[in-house]
């Protein structure tokens, strides 16, 4: 892909913009856009191609962009599929900075769709043309009136601003952003609908947005993870701008990660994956919809300040039932809550109102004063016992929103630039007023307790150690090289053991005797310790014992003989087709709890660490944790905090507590094996957890060389 | 408490209403109710009392209730505590039948409130009279202009009606109520606000209510559970009335529950299983507030189609990305989607437009015509294949609501009396006149994807075996009788076993020997099967293990001896204090699963049965199912289904199966010892699942026996 060469002006602020295809008639497609540029008074020049008129809608008209006195900053496309591609490639000719194509007809509809796309992509290589679509609904930014868009959603005249950016992989959903928004006074600086993401995606779209000074706030749409360095390069930038990026993704669930793959033949992400990825990038992801438009403002630059490590809310009421209803969901998220503190109290009783015990501070209905609500909210903003605070307000808010909204209003202006707590307002009834007075001043208002709470919740996550890194492998040393060069295709789990070992994770001291070795009585089995476990060595068998192939506790040496040759015959018994390499003995570790440890590549999000309870229960619980490799220790360890079965290795009811450091170490040094892109797949089950240390038992790899060269590790 | 006097009638049609404490100043509070009953034109007599005036607001005004020329069919007492509570005692005293009392002052402040709500219980002892409060915000019937209130949130002239009622534990909560449902089109048939519940609860409110003919839907909003026998009463009147009852309940983190204890005063239950007590009621309990309200009109006799066991839902929208966020959210929430079956294809077809694949049945921008819509919904009703509908309107839902949402209002229109399958409407934009249109036709429509995914998803929810039912014990045997009534208060585990045994509980073979008989070498042993592990019998030692009282493997007889006389000396050395019986020899039986198995005892919802995974990793996940006692095979059985990690036991991945059947009997035998109320807690932990039965191998009970006779079972 071309380097990122669109820039800010070309983007946003075109002094012209040509409409392929124009219509006379607003009412059809065709004819929207230069409508909606007239009807909202974009200032450039609006230069309608139809080599059938002479003038439209009152502008006069060219046959092609070609015949245009001078080369237009901007195209849209609204020609249908043919059309559209004959068009860009005129555009791509003369170099027009940004084109815009609605046209579908591409990889949604299979193959001959792809093959189109591929043309786009011929294209424009090589020309300094970038391109949004196919399928784009188009870019919206409300500022100038630049209304390159054929939606109908668009067809209003009131269309607010904001300094909130919406790109968005779904098309449909920018009209609810957009309807939804101006219904309580939010706005957006910039709306984008990137289609098929043939050339401009949503990360190198959102790495130019991300630099607009008009834009605080990022949200991102998304239906799947794709073109997922460009979403590393956009981290990178919003990181640098000091703006967060907020994102709802669909396919929480199997039924929507399908929805999102039938409409876009994108590649499929298993969500929690995706979760860990856009994490690990910084970005904020939110379950509820209205909650990641609602709740932008909370992640401006006006509330600034930063929580502690476990942040603590307050949530001041005029009405404690409203109060609960934001409380309690709070409460289910984890959120901490606290009540009054001796100096709210005092500070609130000086207004004449005496504040109850309990996790509210409710101020009741007679909170529903200027001045009472302007001492309570000061009160908390002042307190370090407060890293951020809710207020809910009852009836008063919907009639009278001078009592006890519009306080929080004027508290907002006057502390704009210090560094204000994360502060979000609940409103109890449809109080649509008070919420445009909010949201115009930049205040995060919501309309249902969930969002509001769920936002909250983002916004106070503790922010990664390390977020926005980029991949980042140390070079292996020339150990782990040479052994990876010999080992072949199909690993045995001594092999993979072996190999594990050279990256620095303990593995259990352990002996193999070859067939022979075995038969012959030969071999050296003095370094083990007993007891042990003896395995049949073989790259065929991935479920030993099925085979009669592991024999535990034995106590010596003798035992461990007889025992391998016991193995060696039942298995060729019950496998007589599989490769058999020897036998592996093994000291029996015993752990204070047993964890599973994995690597897997994804096409997109590339390597990813997995750690979780080892163990048939804990499959079925489904309670692991997903991230980014490589993780530093300290990454892993935050990784085990979030493992909940590892409560029994962090020390159960007293029990004895397993040596976690080891095991961040351990999973460390097992996730720099990402380096390796010919590993596909790589697992430790299970490295027990002791109370002074880890060791790795039981693993296997599997690799794919799918080169022939030497260089087998990614540069950073 | 008196049998529920309150009429219909005297409830909702009053010919004549008081107002004690009635203002001239509309705008303050005691002036409001007689302001809101002229203003909504309340058909029958108001009638002001106010010793200081002889008019208001235009009223011949009287000085007491005593002085009115007849006898009022309601009073609303808007005085404060003292004056409230000498105005009950006139009301009481002229049998007025039903009093709303708003003052504040009870026992939410403390004893000397508890104390004055005593007195109201005194004042209304034996008298005709029932009263709602104190601390009530009153209730309002729009349909006849009934506003007994002097809640600001009612100030407005244009309150919708509808067939929903709502009876709430929280005041300000019936603001949110109101003023959200006013904006969509949304009223309600009743608003209640029950307060401190010293006489009418939410139950016997609701009991009355259910038998409005304009009543189609009751929605309670629920604190904590409170004055449960009533609320029971009000299931099985709704169920009688074919009515649903909807709950909306704080309480779902600690926090939540911590606030409505503080508000309440009420018992502190543990969420889980009020949510079992909930279900088992037959009540529809929903996480969102909106979701409540919303979804109120899915629960009506219009949609009155059963949806099978495992219901499939289609989702048809005109919007791919807008469709996806509902269906996603279904997905998450369990339910089954389908996209178009070939004859809804055709049907659809026949309109010239063609459906894709997938799990949506998307009719994108070309399905917002009315025809399109139509057959799109028309050929989804009369499909076997779905059990319910949610239609997903796009952007034309704002401004052409003619086009997608009124072909949805027509077919319901046309199809009322049909028994229609479940349909609900989610519209991507903010789209207030398309609900308001839908909700006007009792369509239930939703502002957010989340809350019309779960209205539907709780709609599918198979109802309860026997929902509604009494709490129905069955009369022990008489074996079981002589056992409790010789029992010790203090249980050992073999007595507990011996105990369980009696009720129908398998239990594992075992022998007993008594101290003396082990160190003298007597007692029989001959009833035990090999190997046998062998515990310490003593009332004192939960936790056996840990004192040495525990030997597992025990092979034959001479072992079993051995390993016992072991245990006493061990015992007697480490727990010199605790008494000692002897030791219980068991059979050590192999289990598929280990489970375990409790029943405690609810100060308000009674006794509950609760069955969870053995294990302290289960316990960690706290997979666990509670429900009330005592259940039948079946319920039990729906319970074993519902608790994830006994996946092992239903066999996982080819393993072997436990013996489900066995153990749903075994739960539904210990589930009877809810039947003597002596019994606090019981457990078993715990029952062993093999693959041809059950047997309990460890069990406690802890008794309080605080009656003199011997009537120890409860009736029914």
């Amino acid at each position: 892909m071309a380097p990122n060469t669109l820039t800010l002006n070309c983007l946003l602020e075109p002094n012209s913009v040509a409409i392929v295809g124009a219509s006379s008639d607003p009412g059809k497609t065709p004819g929207r856009p230069v409508d909606f540029l007239k009807r909202h008074r974009f200032a450039g020049e609006i230069l309608p191609i139809n080599p059938n008129r002479s003038e439209i809608q009152g502008l006069a008209c060219y046959p092609s962009l070609r015949d245009l006195p001078q080369r237009p900053d901007q195209a849209f496309i609204a020609l249908d599929t043919d059309g559209a591609i004959a068009a860009a490639e005129e555009a791509a000719d003369l170099g027009v900075p940004f084109v815009v194509m609605l046209a579908n007809g591409f990889s949604e509809v299979g193959a001959e769709g792809v093959a189109r796309e591929d043309r786009l992509r011929d294209i424009l290589e090589g020309s300094s043309t970038r391109l949004l679509g196919p399928n784009s609904l188009g870019l919206v930014r409300p500022l100038n009136g630049l209304f390159l868009t054929a939606n109908a959603a668009f067809a209003v005249d009131d269309i607010p601003t904001g300094r909130t950016a919406v790109i968005s992989q779904s098309g449909s959903a920018i009209g609810g952003f957009v309807s939804r928004g101006r219904a309580r006074g939010i706005g957006y600086s910039v709306v984008a609908s990137v289609g098929n993401e043939v050339d401009l995606s949503v990360g190198s779209l959102g790495e130019v947005i991300v630099q607009d000074e008009h834009t605080d706030t990022i949200i991102l749409f998304l239906e799947s993870i794709r073109r997922a360095k460009d979403l590393e390069r956009l981290a990178v930038a919003a990181r640098a701008a000091e703006k967060e990026i907020l994102v709802y993704k669909l396919g929480r669930s199997d039924v929507g990660a399908g929805l999102a793959v039938s409409h876009t033949g994108a590649i499929v992400t298993s969500d929690a994956a995706a979760d860990a990825y856009l994490k690990d990038l910084g970005f904020h992801r939110m379950e509820t919809f209205e909650a990641v438009f609602e709740g932008a403002a909370l992640f401006s630059k006006t509330f600034s300040s930063s929580p502690r490590q476990h942040p603590v809310a307050a949530v001041v009421s005029t009405t404690g039932g409203g109060g609960a209803l934001v409380a309690d969901r709070l409460g289910v998220n984890g959120v901490r809550l606290r009540g009054a503190t001796v100096g709210v109290k005092e500070k609130i009783k000086a207004c004449g109102i005496e504040v109850g015990g309990g996790a509210l501070i409710d101020l009741t209905l007679a909170g529903t004063k200027p001045d009472v609500m302007r001492a309570a909210i000061g009160a908390v903003l002042d307190d370090d016992a407060y890293d951020a605070l809710i207020a809910v307000i009852g009836s008063s808010s919907e009639h009278f929103p001078k009592l006890a909204v519009q306080p929080i209003v004027e508290i907002v202006e006057e502390r704009r630039n210090t560094g204000l707590k994360p502060l979000a307002v609940f409103c109890l009834p449809q109080a649509t007023k008070a919420l445009e007075l909010l949201q115009q001043v930049g205040v995060a208002a919501f309309r249902t307790p969930e969002s509001c709470a769920d936002a909250m919740t983002e916004r106070l996550r503790p922010a990664k150690a390390n977020p926005n890194r980029l991949i980042d492998f140390v070079s292996p040393s020339s150990a782990t090289k040479d052994l990876f060069t010999v080992l072949p295709d199909r690993v045995t789990e001594g092999e993979a053991l072996d190999f594990f070992e050279t990256m620095g994770v303990p593995v259990t001291a352990r002996a193999f005797l070859s067939a022979v070795e075995t038969r012959s009585g030969a071999g050296d089995l003095s370094s083990l310790t007993y007891p042990v476990v003896a395995k049949v060595a073989s790259p065929d068998l991935a479920h030993k014992s099925e085979y009669g192939g592991v024999v535990l506790n034995l106590g010596d040496e003798d035992e461990a003989r007889t025992a391998a040759n016991a193995i060696l015959e039942t298995v060729a018994e019950r496998a007589p087709k599989a490769q058999i390499d020897g036998v592996l003995f093994q000291h029996q570790a015993k752990a204070v709890q047993e964890v599973i440890l994995g690597l897997t590549r994804h096409a997109e999000m590339g390597p990813l660490v997995t750690i979780g309870v080892g163990g048939v229960l804990a499959e079925i619980y489904a309670d692991a944790v997903t991230q980014r490799a490589p993780v530093t220790p300290r990454e892993a360890r935050d990784m085990i905090d979030a493992v909940k079965g590892l409560a029994i290795a962090r020390g159960y009811r007293g029990g004895p507590q397993g040596d976690l450091d080891a095991l961040a170490d351990a999973i460390s040094a097992f996730s720099q094996l990402g380096v390796f892109p010919e590993i596909r797949e790589a697992e430790i089950n299970p490295i027990m957890v002791t109370e002074n240390g880890v060791v790795a038992v039981d693993g296997l790899m599997s690799i794919r060389r799918n080169r022939g060269d030497d260089d087998v590790h990614r540069d950073a």
